[in-house]
């Protein structure tokens, strides 16, 4: 019986993993991708779908899950040392990235779960640039009259709305890090210090 | 037949009217308010409802087009010539107000809406905001090294990502028009000119 029970449970993984890599990539094209849809690229039946996810939002869950574990694994290669401003920059460029392939996937995620799960699930990225903020302020080149969390979430707002300014038609996914970048060490500038020409310290 | 015409066409204008500030009114204190909810608070039945909307979407763009409109007119008595850092002081000011009392039926819009939908119904208040940002440019306060269309819409995100800080709990409502004024002045200066003070040339 025991390995009748572990052949099973390695099907049943199988199967999940299966359906969470076709839920990432196909409400990746589309945010409304229908579970059936999802199953069908999965190469599994309703009914196995439904075995392990009880709903249509904790299979966007799990794709979104996946999305930002395989986009923390991005970011640590990330170096964040040296002048804020250019690690900044660098954090910008490849979070950018990863937000820009996860778009449709964002909008299925906002639809379907709440806005404090989504944050819950983006609580690795934002620690990653709490520290590069807290760092950027003791050397005197972020501002300190505003919390940190506040500025976190402005990088992250200023993000999504380059995602909904690509939707609209009104930016190219290849300019949006320069205009994110441009912001936003803009709005991290001590009042009374000059904001940094494009690439300054780079 | 004509008057009674007239009698019934002014009934269902009524039932309509109630209906929509209902709607404004519960998803304004839950965006999960549900249509027997919202059928009930109106004084009309479920019926009546579903004889004038045909979808739950349908109700909650009603509400939406309504706040938006009543914030419009509220918009319409902020004066925004003079100092453009003072004029965008007020804008925030009396905008933040508006969005703050409007957090919950927002959370509905965004669930139920497209983000197309959403950037048409704010199509009013934007066009405020770009006609300022313009003259900002024109007397070299604002930054031109990126679209008014893309200032514009970090305003509104720095917004709305301020009733989030409030909704998680790490922000209180009546310090958000100071951070998003901050913000939004150092988002918008030129590269190489200082940030503002806060309440320069106030």
């Amino acid at each position: 019986m025991g390995s009748k029970s572990t052949a099973k449970r390695a099907d049943a993984l199988r199967s999940i993993d299966a359906i969470v890599q076709a839920a990432a990539e196909c409400l990746g094209r589309n945010p409304e991708a229908s579970l059936s849809e999802i199953a069908r690229a999965a190469g599994v039946g309703r009914v196995t779908l439904y075995a392990h996810f009880a709903s249509r939002a904790e299979v966007v869950d799990a794709a979104m899950s996946r999305a930002i574990d395989r986009g923390n694994e991005a970011l640590d290669a990330v170096d964040l040392t040296g002048d804020p401003l250019v690690a900044l920059a660098r954090y910008v460029e490849v979070s950018w990235h990863l937000v820009d392939q996860a778009r449709a996937l964002l909008v299925a995620a906002q639809r379907e779960l709440p806005a404090g799960r989504i944050r819950e699930l983006h609580s690795g990225p934002a620690a990653r640039v709490e520290s590069l903020v807290a760092r950027g302020r003791a050397e005197h080149v972020f501002r300190t009259d505003l919390p940190i969390s506040w500025l976190v979430n402005v990088l992250h707002s200023v993000m999504h709305s380059a995602a909904d300014e690509i939707r609209a038609g009104r930016l190219t996914s290849d300019r949006a890090a320069d205009h994110i970048t441009a912001t936003v060490l803009a709005a991290f500038t001590p009042p009374g210090k000059p904001v940094p020409q494009p690439g300054a310290g780079a």
